[in-house]
């Protein structure tokens, strides 16, 4: 295994730059979980200087004569990967003026902050402007990144999540789902019973806690490499080898609490397991947002919200939470709460079944706009419109419409449809693992998650970004990409 | 008040400095109260890489033109005086060659780990050789600076803590207290009485955190801009908008985690009330360590051992620990627990009459290891000599003698004056507060900290490096470094 001089000398400044971004997962999980408000202004100083350090790092004259010198070197195929990865990130930081990157920067800013208000007040006209600023921004910036990139302005920004992602295949299966989901969503709810009662509190935060905890433990986080805290969102961030996932805790309902670590405990799995000889290059990161996604609804969705998971847990919880022996606490209560349906306004509190509707309908209307195809004024219809069409119900207002996310008002134009394709990937995941493992949900209902932690540490985990999003989903499943594989598991568990 | 570009340009490069160790200062605090322990060698990784980054920002080829043309322009008197800072900083840096800087890093890392199991096995002959060869990295790096900086060899080192300290004024005030000590030491234990029952716990720790939580904002801690954790070594960390105090419990005995508190919200009032437009530049920062101490022993020592602090403390201490009514938590009972005097062999337990003894002899036994007048092996015998003549006690062992503290065996050199330095600097602050405020003590007494707080604020916090040690001392007393005052305190204390 031959490496010249060029690839090592990357190796060194990529080595470099990874231990920044470490430095910037503790800075920005802190700034999450631990920060008081008053130290908001000088954390973002802080981290604006870490990044504004790293992009010159990359971007310093000497790097693409290097990228140019190591593609001639006698590199291994994990290597050669890594050169690729490098190559990719220095393409995206240089691609771009920086005197345009600041502009974006300040948009992005000054329109998050208009958009709390215009939230808050439901009123969409009020961020127009900046929102309409924003968006010409990134237009611009999508356009010299796909001329650079040789891809379209949507793709350029969706390959900033999803390496090698394209709107050409993201139409193709989403198109599929859909056409299926409205009919499909009719037939659950008409065949649905009545909603199960919940169980009522209040749950004391620190039991559920220690809940949380017990059930990390179970998946096998390993708390030697993490911990568990509280933030407004709940997350992962930190490292890969001090992984920090959050929750938020709600005395009166214990279940959000819990899908949102064994969700974030997902997450950090996939960190966790990351190749740590690879620890800090390009090539042993996740590899990119969709297979992050389908770490986290692999374990919340595919298996922790079986029948099975809740012959296991119901138990364990009732322990924790002391109500052993009262009545609503069965496993098959427990679990149908879980997978109940209802479609509703809210993306984030919607359920296994209507959430890619949400997503779709984002999806679409991102890349109208970043083709020029939808104008900002014209946001608010034609999301009430979609909403309509794949759901069957109109927002009454903006706030439950357009205004509830925050990506665009950030600037995140290109991130919405790795949800849905992380939700897809997780059912053709799990799938295979069950195939390759056929008492995988039997050793699940025992509380032994280490059959399908040890397949997916195999298949996805230990491949980092060795391979491209859609060879990683071929080798591990036998096949790219399939919605089938995602509608066979909403039939089998909606419909059977 | 005019700023040539030099000066501004120097500016920039050590605002960015100044952000990356406010990164650093919040990555070290969570190292210390949050890491899990898989994640320490990552986080050295990512620390040595910031430290790495900004002394090569500190000692590029720019800076020393720059520092010398800025010496040429016209310059207010805060700004010449952070010119002077940046100097200091660059000189410190520059002076030494890298190389040296890496060995002596190595070598202190090596002989930390050999220390920790010498001092478990009480035996110092384990790390007499790794010691050894820090000392001789040390002595040469002392050399070198002081060559630099026309200072003696230790001289330079002290300097690194203690910007313009010297030993020649550190032996006058030692050797006046080293006469003292002893002949008023015996006074007070002729005097003092029987212990007083301690109270006995077990006190619950969340009512000690409460405990804790109250007193900070009796002092005026800012939890806007703070807040309070627990490490295993209590410490103030972060940054001076975002102030990390940390603590520790024994559920026996809520004394020393109190009496921790208070030490520490007086180091993290200082960084509070360093002048926010000097925020991220060298003149912005705390003057030196004599000083910092100051600051946290003003607070527990003069201010939080007075009766009069008793006085309002003790109902308080009651309340939240759940005894108010049971005997033996009268004011003068308390009080008289944080005065008792009892010579022992560790530094870290003493009390305020002999904790100078402990620095005293570490001071000229480490001024004699960099002198070359005193060897590794010498060691044990002279601290051991030391505390008979100091203290009248002979550690049993190396444990409790020459291998508890840490310091030079992490290659710190010419930091333990800075603690009796801190102390006596302390003595003459409160004299000064007290004698501008006459009412101070009453204030004190009905828990009211402001008079205080706003005293040192205007005479020691908003100074920040704007003035030397020795000016800023005399600016707020009236006068120089006085081993008068600190040995009055005493008296009055301890014999009054």
């Amino acid at each position: 295994m031959a490496r010249g001089s060029a690839y090592t000398r990357l190796e060194q400044r990529f080595h470099r730059l990874s231990l920044i971004d470490q430095a910037l997962g503790i800075l920005g999980w802190d700034m999450a979980a631990m920060m008081p408000p008053g130290g908001a202004a000088s954390r973002g100083e802080q981290m604006a200087t870490l990044k504004a350090l790293a992009h010159e790092i990359l971007t310093a004259t000497e790097v693409k004569p290097l990228l140019d010198a190591a593609e001639d070197e006698d590199l291994d195929d994990w290597a050669r990967a890594n050169l690729h990865e490098m190559r990719r990130d220095w393409v995206h930081a240089a691609a771009v003026p920086s005197r345009l990157v600041e502009d974006l920067s300040r948009a992005s800013s000054a329109c998050e902050t208009v958009w709390r208000k215009a939230r808050a007040a439901s009123d969409f006209a009020m961020v127009a402007a900046p929102l309409g600023e924003l968006l010409g921004l990134t237009r611009k910036i999508a356009e010299i990144k796909g001329q650079t990139l040789g891809l379209s302005p949507y793709d350029a920004l969706l390959d900033q999540y999803e390496p090698g992602g394209t709107s050409a295949a993201i139409d193709v299966v989403f198109d599929d789902l859909s056409d299926f989901l409205p009919g499909f969503l009719d037939q659950v709810l008409a065949r649905q019973g009545p909603a199960p009662e919940r169980p009522t509190g209040p749950f004391p935060i620190d039991r559920q806690r220690e809940l949380g905890l017990r059930m990390m433990a179970v998946l096998g986080f390993d708390f030697d490499h993490g911990r568990l805290d509280v933030s407004q969102h709940p997350f992962c961030g930190g490292t890969p080898d001090d992984i920090r996932i959050t929750t938020r805790y709600d005395e009166n309902d214990f279940i959000k609490s819990l899908l949102s670590v064994l969700h974030e405990t997902g997450h950090a799995l996939y960190e966790r397991g990351l190749p740590p000889a690879w620890r800090t290059q390009p090539v042993g990161r996740a590899r990119g947002m969709s297979v992050h996604e389908s770490q986290s609804l692999l374990m919340e969705m595919q298996a922790c919200r079986s029948r099975e998971f809740f012959t296991f847990a119901a138990p364990l919880i009732a322990d924790v939470l002391g109500t052993a022996g009262q009545a609503g606490w069965e496993p098959e209560t427990l679990q149908a709460l879980t997978v109940r349906v209802t479609p509703d306004f809210i993306r984030t509190d919607a359920d296994e079944v209507t959430y890619p509707a949400h997503v779709i309908l984002r999806y679409r209307l991102e890349k109208a706009l970043i083709a020029g195809d939808l104008e900002v004024g014209d946001i608010p219809a034609a999301w009430n419109e979609g909403m309509v069409s794949l759901l069957g119900i109109r927002p009454p207002d903006d706030r439950r419409g357009c205004l509830q996310d925050l990506h665009w008002y950030d600037g995140a134009f290109g991130y919405f449809p790795t949800y849905t394709l992380g939700a897809m990937t997780a059912a053709q995941l799990f799938d295979a693992a069950q195939k390759a493992q056929p008492d995988l949900l039997l050793s699940i209902g025992r509380g032994d998650f280490a059959p399908l932690v040890g397949w997916l540490r195999t298949n996805v985990h230990a491949k980092a970004s060795s391979l491209s999003t859609d060879d990683l989903l071929i080798a591990a499943t036998g096949r790219p990409l399939d919605s089938e594989v995602f509608k066979n598991h909403l039939r089998r568990r909606y419909l059977a």
